[in-house]
């Protein structure tokens, strides 16, 4: 029973790892994109940088956001999946 | 039997952790490349912000909204799937 | 019987969790490419952004009607598949 | 003989789940970039809006019939396969 | 005997699953290809519109041939496989 | 015995349907390729139509004849292999 | 004996149908690419149209010598490979 | 159960390693882009070099952020998973 | 034996016809990038065409050499590879 | 139990080999791609190479930063893993 | 023992066929793209040609050397491994 | 157990050479794209060559640094991993 | 011990037969890169060709060197590898 | 005991062949974009030609020495393994 019970976890583990892995690496090639467009735009019209910069940053935080639910179902996979706690339980239960 | 059952949760993870991270990635992209043509058109024609920030957020949403729709299946699979109760009932039930 | 049951659920949940992640992913790839270039339009003729608007929302909801079909199917694989009754039933009925 | 009808099951499931999606995805990108040159008429050219937006509700309308014809095949696949009844009768016929 | 019908059924199921799917998909990047030129060519030259729709038109049922050629021969493997009959008759033939 | 016999019509049908699915995805990529630059020249050449047509036309046969090749040979796999017989035999010969 | 038979006509048949599926559609979308060069061509030359429609025939034809290639190949593996008479009298000879 | 234990560890290094390098080479990626955009700004505009570093350091530093996510949920993975304790316990424990 | 000896032509039967496929793919698509431009070469300078065609046709045979040697290869391996007779003679020598 | 021990190691072994080499080769291309927007720089306005130089610095030392964050979970994966000393203990104690 | 003996006659085969298949198809492209250029040249300035043609065919020798290495190691491994002749022995011995 | 010990220095020796192989192709990419750069900067600007030879040297010398990373960690898998000597001990020690 | 000897022989085989056709592709590609480059700057200065020619040259003998490279190793796995000796008189050691 | 250090020499062997392949493609590709710019820099400023060369030579020459690096680690797997030795001890010491 045990080595099923390992399975789950190493499962979550997996998830957790590698999904919030390809999230933040697109959400980063996101941000880059915008990124890269903010900063030529303030090159080419330094005065328009206020106006730039808020913009940018309302994109970058809607992706951030993007990235952050990743993060919180890595960490819900990590920490408080509903059924951790009766698996959990069988490893001690041998 | 427990052994199946406890494959059925690493299904769910799986596929929530993924499915997640990869409609959070490529939103994320998505989001990028509208943020990058606000920020353009922003930097170029600075007194046109208010409309362009409006358009973007528009898109920006219903982007989102497509993301949503897999962090909702990806709860639903690690909260609420309707054959779970009976499954989770397996592990308990030597 | 129980466990060729569970593989049946597990099918489900990864098609369901894993085909509606990549259909959003590329839906919302798409609707960033029509946000971007209505952003673009938008802020190079601004007295344009009513007619852009529509012409965006009407591509918008087309887009995000293809990604709603692959909703839909979701949502059957995991809560109405016309066998899931009778699959589940073997479940509890060893 | 039911983990085999179960196994028939699993790849209708499959084969709509996934199915649909690569479809959904991919027309949802041809109808994105349909979308994108429509957008980019509209602004450019605001009083040919009508004519532009005829001329892409044809082609999203055809765009559209392809992502039918698959959504069709998968709903076939999962209430109206020709052989599912046979084979459903296998489920109950231990 | 009968699961080895069962492979066969499977196999149909999936080759004319993600068959027509992967044809439509690529088909409708392909009229999204065209399209996209149509809109744009009517967008600048609104008066040639009469006669880019029609080329358009052209092109696109060409296109939808070719995905028609797939869907036909999804439905023959789903309702119409020369050996089906007599596959279908080893289910029942116990 | 049969279960061979069956894998060899699994692998007809197979080949069958993604053979011509990939023929008829590229090609209609091609297609689309063509129909692209056709309908961007009768909008940027209204007069010229009738000789672009025809030669549109020309080059649109020519890749249709390429996936009616693939088409062909998908309906030797399914109907005419000239081993089909042979091999249905033994179906039925048990 | 004889499944090791049907393993080879199986090889065939896939290596037939894929193979040609794959050399049609590559030798597709180059006459894809050429057809879009000639058209427009023919689009903004319309005088040009006759060595322009040669040259593209020539061209053409080359691409299609390639197809014709893994055709007669996929041919050869059907109808005449040079052991498949020793091999299929396997089939009869149990 | 050491065997199953050291598996569950197995899957933490790789996780941890593979995940980490995943979003460390695209957060790069995207870092690297918006480098571009900012050194060729630079070079274009050298008066603009401040507002453009400190745009481009706003811009680093979230992307960053979307990396060290990754690198904390790696270490978690290495130092601190709920789980570990126990199960590094039965390593000791046979 | 002879199951082996089977496995020999069927891996000849894979790389003839793949390899060949491949093979007459990709010199396909160079043909068709060198026909682009000897296509858009004529039509913008019409009088260059003979020294355009005879240029592209040194060009497109040396490519056609490169799917000639394939063709050879594969014909070898299906007529005359060495060992062909030792392994055939195999299969009626049971 | 060694067998299981060893494996831990060639995990550890490929997570950190495999890894660092994804991180490095495109933190490595992150790095050209910001160097050449500095040296086209340079090339196009020698005067200002003090500030390209410098902004060049700032932005590849940040990406120099994410490459060593796998470079330092590699050493920690090969030197330092919080469980590999117990690991280590179970080779020797057969 | 014959039946591994097989198997590196199969690996020298399937070497053989695919390996100049995988440098055909690129040396192809290259040499299409090579062509390409020489052909826009020609056309663009006719009385270059000589010159152009000259290049253009040191050029595809030296890519057409690379193809023929490939080809000769493929010869190689079909007619003149040194170790063919002892494990060719090993069919006849039985 | 030395079956198992080889495959530790199998795993080492897999990760060295591919590792540094990857490694090495993107860190080559990339110091191939900053030297496309710093060329054309010389030709377009003969006079700047001197401060572009100098950035240009700064920049791959960082690339290369990265890659030396992943040769070291090649290095220490090959000849000093921490635990080869216990597991390079179990060789001899049947 | 003669399966593993021929185990041996395969792997060399494999690798150098892929292996070199790998190299051989992708130098080729590069090659055609920089034969294209030469033949434009011929066609739009000729009196440049001697240059150019030179300089297309020494680039395309450094190319042609890393393909020699894989050559030799190539050579090496068939002809010279240093434990091919000993592990050749296992096959004849029975 | 033989059969497992055969592997290890089946692993140094892919290693090495593939290893230096895949480094040698890529820094080919490297050097054949190093080499384009090289050549249109001196099609376009045959004065500059010395300067470039010079340029280009200390490119090509960084990028070869990551090649030699993965010649080097190829040699190394091949005949300067530090374990090579013992195993191929086993080899005879059956």
């Amino acid at each position: 029973m045990e080595a099923s019970a390992l399975q789950f976890f190493i499962a979550c583990v997996t998830a957790a790892g590698f999904g919030l892995a390809i999230a933040a690496s697109f959400c980063g090639l996101a941000q880059g994109i915008g990124l890269k467009a903010a900063v030529e735009g303030v090159a080419r019209n330094p005065e328009s940088s206020g106006k730039v910069t808020v913009t940018m940053l309302i994109g970058l935080a809607m992706i951030e956001s993007l990235c952050i639910y990743a993060l919180v179902v890595s960490l819900i996979l990590i920490y408080a999946h509903p059924q951790a706690e009766v698996i959990a339980s069988l490893l001690g239960a041998k």
